[in-house]
């Protein structure tokens, strides 16, 4: 009987596909869940600081410019969500990607995360601070239906 | 001349129908309510963890997966709700009823709470805290059609 | 070199000497702990409402002259800590030890649960909202002296 | 004229000795500060979930274990503080260093940020969120004299 | 530029018309905005505890029944508005304005006081916490015109 | 066990001499109890706005003046609170004790209600919002010492 | 994906027409944003107070009324705002626009901050707490259609 | 009989020596105040960033470096505070004065604001925020004493 929309943040990995896999079985399954994410594409995500703004000669205020940008999307989009899903993959150190989950955990927004085993114990605070812990998106669709079907 | 719609969340007890003839009779009197609850499939509910994340050798870790997963639901709609109403029966221990009516009323959210007469006393902190305590569902109704009616 | 005092809320179970196993085992330990706690005279607890503020004809009504008062008592003591420790034990339906898990739970209020294996499954949702479950008080000693030791 | 103790928590990279580089030179600066961190015993913060409260044949569950009652230290320490210190060393994912900074974030407490500079873009968001962005604990010290002295 | 709907709650009096004098006006004038109140009806207020939960022999726990009640209304109807106005009229106490006055001031949002200026001195504490003191809902209507027209 | 010492604030009524007898009673009694009011001198507190910071011709704005010096303090020692005790007299229309109660509700913090019967329908509201409704000092001595004593 | 309308205030500068440049850019845009701003009038905005609710002879107490009338919207309006645009022109001292950027910020909305290089210096504290500082109206609109876009 | 401490923050100007006035008049009244404020050295407020985490070309980031750091004190100080007092002069723009005000007054810290009489209209929005506008420290101090004394 419930009639929620539920919100659903989608952090972490941008690399690969694993929000349209998400997006494509909730369309499917007609679930009513909305969801946002950061900028996916990489390149508009590091430079549109001084694209917008104007040049940097150091990276660091040039990566300065760009993360505040990037911040006003994403903080309101996490604090807007019913739920956060974080998706830990194999590349790169995705220190932003626990940032948001520590971020939505202080705002008492339910965390689902997803990684492959073998990062059990290095996320394990992460997990403890979780509802759920999956090991692929199909397991998260899974909970999606299960919650909101 | 108010407008709102009031959503409710329906609480505790979920082995009978008081949510059906609560729901029959908020529509058949055009209420303006939106009805939530917890998943009301008994097995669903016990079983979602397991089902969808694997299995557990362990009883416990089974049900910390399942609760798990059931949290997601129930802390976004009974933070969500404008109205929680929390059956207690006759049957079962009940012990996550009591907490739905801890974590809403923390959250300032009006409580009613139905019961027989025989709970009075062992009840006596949760009456204390709600703002109505009912006996039957119907009685419940006669709230709502005051309220919002 | 944490110089917290760690105030702590024992509640549930009151016709038992955990607590005082408890507090003897800190004052051991010389932890930096206070302990508080609901009103642990049975009577008392039962009877302050019409004791102090005059008799009632109905026992609903001097339930609820009763809950009024320790009410503002234990909605004090658990806003103010640090942790909360609900103990569940064999006798009656504590119902308002689950309460106060929801209400400081609420208040993001790290939960320790104390019962006894046979009510894993009857206590699922609060021991997946809390931070440790404990079948003894020693272990909770010990999780004390972990903590703030 | 501030009289203020300015309660600071030490987070992040556990296995070198910059928190007593800290503590030392807070000391002979006299300065109001009190340090607190996470448990800095490496084996102890991996085991005590099990050891406390029994064995878990899952690897994932005694990490759980372990996370549960660690949180109860750091959530309370964290939200008590006035400043949050994160430090990101070469060594390990560092995954819950950064769930500190975006919990802490969320708390609205001014974070300070030591990592060496070849760690600049991969830390952007949370240098974004940063009040201070340091390479070494020598300069923290200084921003505490500069605000605390 | 605004395309907000202002939801305003009218407090106060309700033997007089003065709602809906306020109502007709903000209809007439297109104004985009959304009145509630409380119960309007003298005697269903009164009663709405014991005819929907049964006879009491005390009048206080008549009252107690009643208020319980329209506290569900009334406290969420409150926290739901942009502006709370109240009208204090010459017959009654009229503590529950006060009430809600001091209740809505808590939560921020701003008031709108209604009183004939013989009342000045007696309401100064209410008034100083009000963005406007009126002596006619017309000249809350001007309000509301300038405000959301 | 508990070693709070409570903040209590003494509402309403100034000209009559309640506050003195609590106060007694409490040091008598040994309490953990620290007493904080309003201004207690009438006159002060009706000019202190003009005598501090000019003249007004209006009496509208020397009250105004008055009452934003007041609330600095009122507004600090409720927010301050762990218990706000508000005794409803037989003189004046004490609309600011009814303010102060709706503004502490709000707040989450404890009250208890002093006044005649023959208040009881009038103050209804307010009964219902209080922890516990006394109908003399005497009586709420009692019921601090069974909670802090 | 996201499907999210963002509302905007856009704060400061009420003398030249910034605010309608960005409404047509990003009306041509398709923008799903909102913006909301303050009165835009200036002599309605200097007026309102003693136009609706009488005059004063003082004009401080005018500025008053107006102040508490205008206020009722802004303050309404930031809080609901998404993201929080300040414009600081050459003219005026414009301390309400930093009064608003203050406001802002303590309820954590991401502000923007529009101002020419002379006034680097003299607003470095907002701009630091500010997410983007942009020396031109185009300059935002690229950053509200990156971000929504 | 109120036994509080009162934390105060002093705001805005800081090359007059009026923080000095408030404080010596304080200490000769014995009033329990404690006095907290920003950096008072100019250029140390100035170059705080710099010195202390490495030069910069820019002086746009000079000043971000600085401000961030000084923005650890002032957020901490002023939301410790009891009540915010600010103070606008003759000299500079001082709009970090206003950006302070704005920030404590959606904390619900009470502001008295000191200024001349020349920037009553320039100020309205930010003294219609304030319980207390005066003209000089000295009224402030009676407004101290009236309080606290």
């Amino acid at each position: 009987m419930n009639s929620k929309t539920w919100k659903i943040y989608l952090a972490g990995e941008i690399h690969t596909t694993w929000r349209d896999h998400l997006q494509l079985a909730a369309s499917e399954a007609n679930l009513p869940v909305e969801f946002s994410s950061p900028e996916l594409d990489h390149d508009s995500s590091d430079n549109c600081g001084v694209t917008i703004l104007g040049a940097e000669d150091n990276a660091f205020w040039k990566d300065r410019k760009g993360a505040g940008i990037n911040a006003i999307r994403t903080k309101n989009l996490i604090a807007d969500s019913d739920i956060v899903i974080i998706k830990f993959g194999e590349k790169y150190r995705q220190w932003n990607a626990a940032f948001d989950a520590g971020f939505a955990h202080a705002l008492n927004i339910p965390l689902i995360v997803i990684h492959p085993p073998e990062y059990n114990h290095a996320l394990k605070e992460i997990d403890a601070a979780a509802n759920a812990v999956a090991e692929t998106p199909e397991q998260v669709i899974e909970i999606l239906k299960y919650i909101a079907g």
